[in-house]
């Protein structure tokens, strides 16, 4: 059997230049589907079994956020379920992954895929708790279904929204929030029966289902950046975050979760609304407090280490926290997870990753509770 | 929420005429993607939890095989696990269903699918078993790929080989060769056991990835019927018969399957080459053999139902099954299994299923230990 | 088939007076085998499916702790995997049970039980585990292992030890054993995996075999209350004491929680070392901090109800937390569940039970870590 | 740690003489609690990590089947869910066991055992199901329940039996009974679904529960072998073959399978009836059909070794598929599987166990199909 490399599979992305012999693979980056961004990658190598493997990405240097690829190592499998890391290099312009593959078959990803199925499967799943309900807010680009999971009384005093993978490239996203929603459905959970008492829960697990499918990391099929639609947003351009931001407002909201991976920063923290003029002391001390909060719910999170206030002055109400803060005056925060590792806890193995995205997912929900009032 | 129809998923198809209330639901069967067939169905329908829905196919009695919903049960499913059957009539031009979903969400499809991530991930858990190998033969001409599972020893004295799903619809074909695969890894299944001491099987799980992934009855992405592309394939119109063929033609062969689903039929049976110029007489008993031991091994199986022998006298080498009889001169057998029930054994909640698919491959097994010689 | 009322497995105990009618079943609560202690109660009921039963408890007024019937519901299981919650009342001499099992053979117990072979189970997952160790100390007086689970590098810093189930009947502890244990294994768990950046976990899941076995509610074998032992254990009367004592001697204590039921008080709750010459403020302060942390970390924990500091007084220096914490010096808990629900968060359905438990043995961790320094 | 042997535990059963060191371990067969039978061993050693240990079993030339030593491995296992073979040598008076354990903690027993606590959750899961029944039919010699499960219409035309493990160390028996029952009662299997359109299913899963509690080869509590007492049981020395003996003359018989072990042959077979007078050469030839059915129903079946038909002639009514084919004239077999592995078809990893007698009993339900008529 030859070398070959192949993509069409859900969030398949991949250039192949040569791919003659192990020793000198190589490879592009590919864009976003109608936009120029490049970042993500997930292919299959096959034909490579006990060979050792170099794959070099020689486009890596003019990638979106080249620095992603600093200190990074890329994620392989062999069964689509169980991810670990190897090795990999990136000099400034080229990034190599240097692997020998156990097996005829590997998969290679920018991280821990989570697939379109499994996100059907998650919805399947939630609809049958009988506390649960699995809304239609709409269509995607592509015609895909805008599902919103409801988890507690629409009528409860206090509505908690949370929404992920805007930029569909951010897997770990979708696992942040199977991780909540999972301990949020757990019958054993002291928190989350305390939670559903006074709050409803509105999540969004997959802002951008169709980016997801396609393998883009930062847009929707129209080209659309959805985390900078959120003024405007039209049903041609941004038809995902427009029914999603109409549901807001049938709503309201008292705290609001966006929920994202950055390529550059190896930590788990939040962006807030510090920004925002009608940011109030009240709502600062608030913000610190639920921080404080989830750095004792999770060691995985911390507050070191993020983006400074300043970042998004210019657009600033069209990204959703900025807009939700703005719109509602609640707590509204960007949650972002690295690609590459959390420098605080170190995991060789398997870097950051779906599992414990999930945990992170999970432990989001003590902070909660204390913030209630 | 009002009521939504959606297709935007693996094997999705379905044409929405009218959706504006539960009672007066209006479709069409909708086309594979460049052949003039229509039978394939599924789609999601989304916002009527506990409404009477009727939902009427109107172009069914133009469908391929308009026989295919006499006495038919669409399946339904919440979850997309578990599936079961809902009321369903026709009568000769409009088929309807008739059902009350319990949930908000609810999956109608022609027969329990078998999805493409689940066939990357059946290919996944058998390559790490150490006595079976996933190797690639080539590409789709959607570009993915057409994958060979080889369990045992390629130097093994028999070559038994296995293709299914060339009709990509026909998705019991694939949960058929998914039962027969688990059985011939299971460390306690004495009929493996002894099998892998002289055979290696060959087993091309799905012969058709990308009608099965485009929701298509019968033909590929090009329109081709593959199983009318054994004489001269194609790597334009039919690559997927054209790299099977090769390999086969490297390995030779010593009996043949090929794994179908039937859509008039409510029944399990097999049609064979006694339309061949080269069938001996001691070929129809070998193959009478294998029937009255398959018979013995799954009550699910019989041979009192099936297709007249003359029925693919005309265009006959083209059919996989008769390509294979006729060049190798083995046993070499069409499976056919039922859209309908099995009339013989009915389970009115679930109809033919995924899992009963499974068990009579499984049951395969048997048959084939006992006509070894 | 007639009804009839059986003990005869693990932690069985039950004395059947009458059970020739579904409608007039008398049992007494049966004592501990060597020891005036009556209180625990587990047994099959066969034979009367769809048959309102009435299970009069006749000696309940004398139970030793009488009060623990008030307010309490007995626990039913069909399969002893689920258990749940069934109509019970008591009038101050007569615990009755109104139940009308729906299948041929049902369980009804004090408690949902923790049988001796799923401790070993949980032995044999846990020595399987690389940073794990399951240790033997010695023997119990019927000739069962007392082990030691070990979590974590014996060299760290800090030594946590956890023991559980000096009374055996009070089988919540070992299902929050059971809870802390597979968290600080969970690789995912970012406070495990900090813990065991600085801690080894000292954990004897079951202090009392024995007692367990023989469905006793209070003392091993030979009739001693464990935790009146802890000044001067013998290898004749208090084995299980005894080898545990020496080897927290071996290694010392940083932290210790001994794991308990209650059978009166509806909360979760601990008892502290206020009642120690030696406690200083500085103790009473972690102590206060302790519980203030595990509180935010699990509402199904609490301090306002709980036990006076002078209940133990007397005999003080017997118990192991008094006397770790006289000894030790460090942090010295013992941790009561109810047997009861806990009435802070009800759940009618099931009570508190073992999936509840193993939730506040996981939850544990998090003060833990906060309170290391 | 210092090296230690245990054994009180659900069938544990062994003698230590010595166990100072690893190299010199000396073990005794313990008889059986009220009868001079030693075969059968269960214990667990623990501090005996990377150590090469010595098992001598001193006494195994004077063990009831010495002959069963010949060729035999014994097993092992970390965790009581994993078995595998070990190395094991006998030169006709001792047997030895050379085995480095890779853990602190491992069991080693005569063949893979089967608890009681098992066999409860079985009878758990079985009642659970619509199509079957646990009924209690008495009390064993110990106290414990004799259940017997119903699987299908106690109407139904055709009574087969199944009895199990009268010997409690062949726990081969039961492991078979549980692969049949899973059988009998799975959706997707047409065999079982065929029988139990005519069929009800009467099966003791367990004739000798306190021998297998505690840790006997051969005899009740009483030191009865239950297979002699099928002539004059009573209730003092052999009530579970009384109980059972007059259920089945209240049902009837149609098929009748006692399952058993067998210590010296390497094979898996079924002795008959032939010694019975009223064994006409239509049951003669009935039965050999009913042998080479099952033979194509699994290779793991054979009939050239087994036992001569002379073998029980003496007191051939006291055992139980004599007494039946004798007064219910019907199809009457006692099956043997080996503590050894099936020299036909040998797995060197793990020998004949549990998944493979569990595979062999869901196999019988074939030529029960084809032979009932
Ligand atoms: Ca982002
Ligand atoms: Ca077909
Ligand atoms: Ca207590
Ligand atoms: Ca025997």
């Amino acid at each position: 059997m030859t070398i070959k490399i192949s993509q069409n599979f859900d969030s398949g992305a991949i250039e192949v230049l040569r791919a003659d012999s192990a020793a000198t693979i190589e490879l592009n980056l590919r864009q976003d589907n109608s936009a120029d961004i490049r970042q993500w990658f997930h292919f299959r190598l096959q034909g490579a079994r006990g060979q050792a493997c170099t794959m070099k990405f020689l486009n890596a240097g003019t990638a979106t956020y080249a620095k992603g690829y600093e200190d990074y190592q890329a994620r392989a499998s062999y069964d689509g379920e169980n991810w670990f890391q190897v090795p990999t290099s990136f000099d400034g312009q080229v990034m190599t992954i240097h692997h020998t593959p156990d097996l005829d078959s590997v998969y290679y990803a920018y991280f821990e895929p989570y697939s379109f199925e499994r996100h059907l499967r998650l919805l399947g799943e939630v609809a049958e708790n009988p506390v649960a309900r699995v809304l239609d807010l709409g269509n995607t680009v592509d015609g895909r279904d805008m599902n919103l999971v409801v988890v507690g009384d629409p009528k409860a005093e206090k509505k908690i929204w949370f929404i992920a993978r805007q930029h569909p490239g951010e897997s770990m996203a979708e696992w942040f929030i199977e991780g909540m929603i999972d301990a949020l459905l757990d019958d054993a959970n002291p928190i989350a029966r305390k939670l559903l008492q006074r709050c409803v829960f509105y999540v969004v697990p997959n802002m951008n289902p169709d980016g997801s499918v396609r393998g883009n990391l930062r847009t929707n099929a129209a080209g659309a950046n959805l985390n900078r639609e959120w003024m405007t947003p039209t049903a041609e351009r941004s038809p995902e975050v427009l029914v999603v931001k109409q549901k807001m407002h049938e709503t309201g909201i008292d705290m609001f979760f966006d929920i994202h991976g950055d390529e550059a920063l190896p930590y788990n923290f939040v962006a807030g609304n510090e920004m925002l003029e009608n940011f109030s002391e009240a709502r600062r001390a608030a913000q610190q407090d639920f921080i404080d909060r989830y750095k004792q719910a999770s060691p995985d999170f911390q507050d070191k280490y993020g983006y400074a206030a300043s970042k998004y002055k210019e657009d600033m109400l069209t990204l959703a926290s900025k807009y939700v803060g703005h719109h509602f005056g609640c707590l509204s925060l960007t949650l972002e997870m690295p690609f590459k590792d959390n420098a605080d806890l170190p995991d060789p193995h398997v870097g950051w990753n779906g599992a414990r995205s999930k945990a992170l997912g999970a432990a989001i929900l003590q902070p909660i509770l204390l913030s209630l009032d």
